[in-house]
């Protein structure tokens, strides 16, 4: 079966840099599949300006991730896309092609804790990560006005106890309607239903303020208070049904001590949250990351 | 109740630095318990040259550590442990004072990953820690020929299915004979029964190679890449009855991806373990560890 | 001579905790300062919650820092102050006391850069940095809508080739009406004046973007790119007469590789800087900070 | 021009894993380098396992590291380097292949501080760094008895003030007889001379304890407590007729304080010595390491 895992739109929007094609690409390992795309897109002209693969011994599958300079071919992404399809069927590749040029449709959830959202759309607004944003939903206001005056439609979404279904569905329209590639959970406090998680799998990224697997669930800093931890930290990992078990992205951790109270490692986490789930951000926006199966593989 | 958690030795055995007494305080908190001890001290004339206190909300206790210089107090240890005592009675003060240069006796239990035992034989030797080193307890004769090539009694006491009590009452008695003040785990990969570490409360020291609260147990490193973490760890602490679950005292991490297997992961882990345990050992050996509940004070 | 570094003003702001006194002091090094200090304290009934000191050898300076509970003491910062000056003077102490409660005077001076910035209007808003911030410099406008609609005051000063001298002083002046205890530059891409540097001498907060003494003046992520070093940094210091060569107060890394260009690292590097120079500014928030000739003594 | 900078030998000495071919290639950059070299690689029926390749602007040269699965090949180390050298001829490439079953023959140098030595002897031993030794030189004797037990060659060359060249020529005559294809420099605290430097260009690796380019040459811990650095660190370099200016391969550092003196900063520093060390040599037995000018491109 072969999956092109993201969409591709059809107008650039952006021109930063020199206009590149991502391939991405998982498979069956085997013999010959470096040379097998490599060789096909010299057979094509194409300058291929960074490759880079993984073979996982457990599961047997490849991954690869090449980067081609877009003027060095002949013809567009659509021909691209076609001209590589029987490659994909021999070797029941799944693969994707993006133009860097045009950058991801974003939605970002988030709730009252607001340094991750700040923080994002600071990195969004210098242009230190490229994207589309569509849109930032909450279920609370604080964060109208921030999102607003730049421009951005904010969304309020309560999520009441009583009909939380309502809320979901709410949501769900509003990332349909804007056509998200990524939604980025930043510290948003709800729990999505599976289903939600299940259609947009691979494409909901998380911050989790703990470093997972330990304090999963709620108020992790709480949990690593009482477990007299050396090192906090902050986990970022795609959505999925079984709360804070997702495929993990990265992690980072900072230094604590036993005179840092719970307040102080909220605040000490916050600054590793960010970075970590900025980071995160960038590898999906440049197409870094495949999963493989709850595990992910991130070309850096 | 006052209590003096670690013994001193009456004879010196290390002149490398000025001779210094290590005063350690824990009791219920209150007002002007720094100036208590440091005026006690004063009123003898003696030179305090560290002073590092911290007051646990939660628990309500304060922790202290002093260091005075010794050749300015006009007694020993023996009369300023007498002269310290009413003190103590007053707050209800746990507290211990030891000359800094008699070294602890230690005793260190490895099994066949002999990379901390290593490590630990090369710090001793070389002086960069300085500790009475009475033997090696291994459940296997592999490190019995570097020990003994450097003087150290080894013990082979084997730990056999059938007769682990047997085993266990052998490697006590070693302990008490020497007096052990500090016993090491260096991998050592049996679990202590429940009565060992309870009458050594304090005073067992384990590394664990993984990140705790994660991937306690058996097979960490199996368990972290099974997860897919991005950093891997290792943790130093007390041993208690229940397994990996004792105070912990120093912890650190390393990063890792995609392409590190399982047998990478081991080999990068033991370099976090060496030093986590190498640190922690240190701070043990310099009186800069209190115990708080399930949680360590550290004064680094 | 004694000299008491930070003013205190009259009037508290805040009101977050419980409030404190914060007492520094250093002074050359000798028996019984310790106790002389906390035994003071205590005759008062002053509630000692934190204690923390060090002796520099070389210098043979001591430094201190005493947290009091300020409900704790019969009388107020100013009683506090008179009653303390004796013992400053019989041992020379240079001592400066503070009330937690009440904010520092604070100014930042930006240029185009604005990350930093953007980072402490943050934190300043949110309250994770409790400082009174009394107005934004920039010889730039880029920053003037962000800064206006909190509410601060933004002054545009540029700084002409042919009036540098002009500039400064309408700096200095600004300095001076909003009488600043602490004068950030968040990327402040000129070289104050001598006479500047002076009259504000522990005063001045700078973020170099480089890991000094590496990379000192001007382009340092360019320095760092063309010398193929593997981790790049950021260094938090006072500013000094002597370009970047001030006592430095906090210093972080990041890890670089072959595959970075400068502008890989000049944007890896800025999520150092904010960190590094929000650090920092705690640290002198907090009164953490004395300075020992061309180092610092930092309790964390 | 082609080059074959690392020689390979005939016999396989070990068999721990799966036997492959390591391809190292710099060349001009240019288009289908990837594809030309994977063909070429897959027309044997050559099974590609890891690709990972650079493109550096400044310089614009091209780098990539190839994996081959030895089986997968129909002939022998000889016929795949005779096979591709018409390719490296069209392209003007720097090549290298090796057959990683072969270790590399090694050298190491030391004089009286010996934690790297140690620390590279336990991991030799235990196989965790699989790499032929050859000897130890040294100008002291202080190690003899710890290689010699082990069974390896220790050679004990003093370097007198006045016939420092007949001390190097021995040396020279030791790497030339044990055809070294990697010298290090443990600590070795001698300066060698140009033309040996020369001669062994690509081949000498250094760990010098300090955050390079700061404190270069003497004493650099000394250095870094003089500045105030809050971390230090240890960088291994390639040994250039420079002092201290090499192409870097690996840095890392750690976190000091005020209270830290000198020789806490030694005793600290160790560790991160080693561990630097011990991670440039694995790249370089892997090899991991291309030298781009007076930089390296490190395919970790």
């Amino acid at each position: 079966m072969i999956r092109e895992s993201v969409k591709v739109h059809s107008s650039p929007m952006d021109a930063d840099s020199p206009r590149q094609y991502v391939l991405t690409v998982s498979c069956p390992d085997g013999v010959g599949l470096v040379a097998a795309v490599s060789g096909l897109i010299a057979s094509w002209g194409g300058w291929l300006t960074e490759v880079a693969n993984h073979a996982d011994r457990a599961s047997n599958r490849f991954f690869m991730r090449n980067v081609i300079a877009a003027d060095s071919l002949p013809f567009g992404i659509d021909e691209f896309r076609s001209g590589f399809l029987p490659l994909a069927r021999r070797y029941q590749m799944d693969f994707a092609v993006r133009d860097s040029s045009v950058p991801k449709r974003v939605v970002i959830l988030a709730s009252r804790e607001l340094h991750c959202l700040a923080d994002l759309l600071h990195r969004w607004r210098t242009r230190e990560l490229v994207f589309d944003l569509r849109g930032v939903v909450s279920n609370h206001t604080d964060a109208r006005e921030d999102v607003e005056r730049l421009g951005i439609a904010f969304h309020h979404v309560p999520v009441p106890a009583g009909d939380k279904e309502g809320a979901f569905a709410a949501i769900e329209g509003i990332l349909d309607a804007e056509q998200a590639e990524l939604v980025v959970l930043a510290r948003y406090m709800q729990i999505l239903p599976a289903g939600l998680c299940e259609r947009y799998a691979g494409r909901l990224l998380n911050i989790h303020h703990g470093f997972l697997p330990s304090f999963a669930g709620g108020r992790p800093y709480e949990q690593a208070y009482e477990r007299g931890v050396k090192l906090i930290g902050a986990t970022s990992h795609f959505v999925t049904a079984e709360l804070d078990h997702g495929p993990i992205i990265e992690q980072d951790v900072i230094r604590v001590d036993h005179s840092d109270t719970v307040e102080d490692m909220v605040r000490l986490g916050r600054d590793v949250e960010k970075t970590v789930l900025a980071r995160a951000l960038r590898y999906l926006l440049e197409d870094r990351v495949l999963v493989d199966g709850n595990k992910t593989v991130v070309f850096r």
